[in-house]
């Protein structure tokens, strides 16, 4: 583990990283110590393999340490780094990695609580990283893959968003991925880099603590009662949302880093498959699998600006580009349920 | 004409300016030495009225020296400033104008060719200004007219294009102007401005000789002839896109900075009316008011580079909101070429 400052001393770390072959590729993963980070990680490791190439090198950058994933047979730099320092984004793609995944970011929550922070991070992070990129040219145009998010949209909404609607967003962190997906389709269109945007879903059940997304609650209603604890539900039951498991969105951006992106023509950014639940449905789903025990732990705490917020959120996408390029998510939000309990529990759902 | 400085000198000479009262504003325009800025301040000059409120004192801010326009009733501070370099946004709002007309802005041709100066004036220009009314508050809240293009749409598109269509832009311009937009609707949210963004169509016929915009021929097959003087046509005639005035983008300005923003809601870009014509239609509307003589001035000699740029560029919109809200602009082609004729050429039809 090294801090990474805005010297020459990284692009020598880098020169020194073993050779790669056509089969196999070097990756720079931004945010790996979040949570998908983590998980994508540990995939990856676990496959040797991203799509169809080998992995030989990895570098991994996050505000804090990001843990290196076990048993990889690739070569591991952890480094701490803000990309919205100067000349940090450089060091990163000093290595000229084929395949970024750009998933630094302030959660929406914080976003909102902390303007500046989240301008700083999530749109200048985004656009230092893609300069620096555009630096290292010619012939340098690697994957980007961009973790953007559903809070692009904002209501009013269709019944079922399409592919084509407005990007309107209602939230300060829904704007700055906004911006980060038409600056990644212009750098795109320049030649370089070679970008693909992927709209996460909700990403539920988040395993771990709560954490600043306005979208916490989600996650705690399920996991909190799958370990016998409380969870409050800030929101009416009948809001509806659009999740995915962190396994389906592991599997997206893997499968984001290998496609052919020819098929995406201009338009680099994509609404995910997703379930789409209301909180009621999500409770019916825990009752299902965990019984009537695990849904008393549920506890009503209505919270007007957490309300507020998600009531600018999509309910339902027809993510019908993302399907047709062969992005998968689950099917009903049991399914959900069941990714979590052999994902994180062990496979036991709790008596 | 003095040139603008981020010193603290330019407070003083604002604080100096007279009071307004409740019935009359300050303004301030950038891009003020542009073609839609001149004529915006001749008008207002004219009436001596912005909506129903006086105007007492505006700024005209451009990086080269704006001209004064004739027989204003007000104060006018013309000022050479950049707004990308640190400190001029913050000296160009100090003296709290109420209305701002952002109009600053390197054009669609320019940005592709440079595309460092593109994102500096238009991305970093339009932070910068956000920025600086963000930090003249609280209490500040100006209305913020930012003219907006119909470059923020790329293709494919529908027959005519809706207000919840989704802004996919094929140029860096477009790009820029689209982050422009984000960042109006999220400041706006955040209570630190008013912000409206005008998509403004193709205007159509501009005054005066061929710009680096791409669209530059649309006026110089209508102008040129006009003039007795030949035009290049660089696209094949069935090229469709959609046009207003420079006397309509006027009026759209002016309509904004006066309206009710309360209807608007949380989207505050708004595609505005225009006249949906083929170049064919165009040519036509030549011929119906000048004859056969002016169109045999326009020389077809095909241009790769710009048929390329145009065709990705929005043949038609259904413009609803801004109709509902009271924006007009001309119905036919031909009323537009009337319109130049009436405004550039005293009236005349040439012979």
């Amino acid at each position: 583990m090294k801090t990474l400052r805005p010297s020459g001393t990284h692009r020598a770390a880098h020169s020194g990283s073993r050779p790669t072959t056509l089969d196999s590729v070097r990756i720079l993963v931004t945010g790996a110590a979040g949570m998908v980070g983590r998980k994508l990680l540990e995939r990856v490791a676990r496959d040797g393999l991203l799509g169809r190439a080998g992995v030989s090198h990895a570098v991994l950058a996050d505000l804090v340490e990001p843990s290196r994933p076990v048993g990889s047979s690739f070569e591991v730099e952890a480094v701490c780094a803000d990309l919205a320092e100067p000349g940090v984004a450089a060091a990163l793609v000093a290595g000229r990695p084929e395949v970024v995944f750009h998933l630094a970011a302030v959660l929406s929550g914080e976003a909102e609580a902390d303007f500046e922070r989240g301008y700083r991070v999530n749109l200048d992070g985004m656009r230092l990283l893609l300069d620096a990129i555009r630096a290292a040219g010619p012939g340098y145009r690697p994957r980007v893959v961009f973790g953007s998010s559903i809070a692009v949209f904002g209501a009013p909404f269709p019944d079922a968003i399409g592919d084509d609607y407005c990007t309107t967003p209602l939230t300060s962190y829904g704007t700055q991925k906004a911006v980060g997906e038409l600056l990644l389709s212009d750098y795109t269109r320049r030649g370089f880099c070679d970008g693909i945007g992927i709209r996460l879903p909700t990403i539920c059940v988040r395993p771990g603590k709560p954490n600043r997304a306005a979208s916490s609650f989600f996650s705690s209603i399920v996991r909190e009662p799958l370990n016998g604890q409380e969870a409050t539900l800030p929101v009416p039951d009948d809001v509806r949302h659009w999740f995915a498991s962190p396994r389906a969105a592991v599997g997206f951006l893997l499968h984001a880093a290998s496609l052919d992106t020819e098929a995406l023509g201009d338009r680099r950014s994509l609404t995910m498959p997703g379930v789409s639940a209301t909180v009621a449905e999500q409770i019916e789903a825990l009752r299902a699998v965990a019984g009537d025990e695990a849904v008393r732990l549920i506890r009503r705490e209505p919270d007007e600006t957490i309300a507020r917020i998600v009531a600018g959120w999509p309910g339902r996408f027809d993510a019908r580009r993302a399907h047709a390029l062969g992005f998968r998510a689950e099917t009903n939000f049991e399914e959900i349920v069941r990714v979590h309990i052999e994902d994180e529990l062990g496979g036991r759902v709790p008596a």
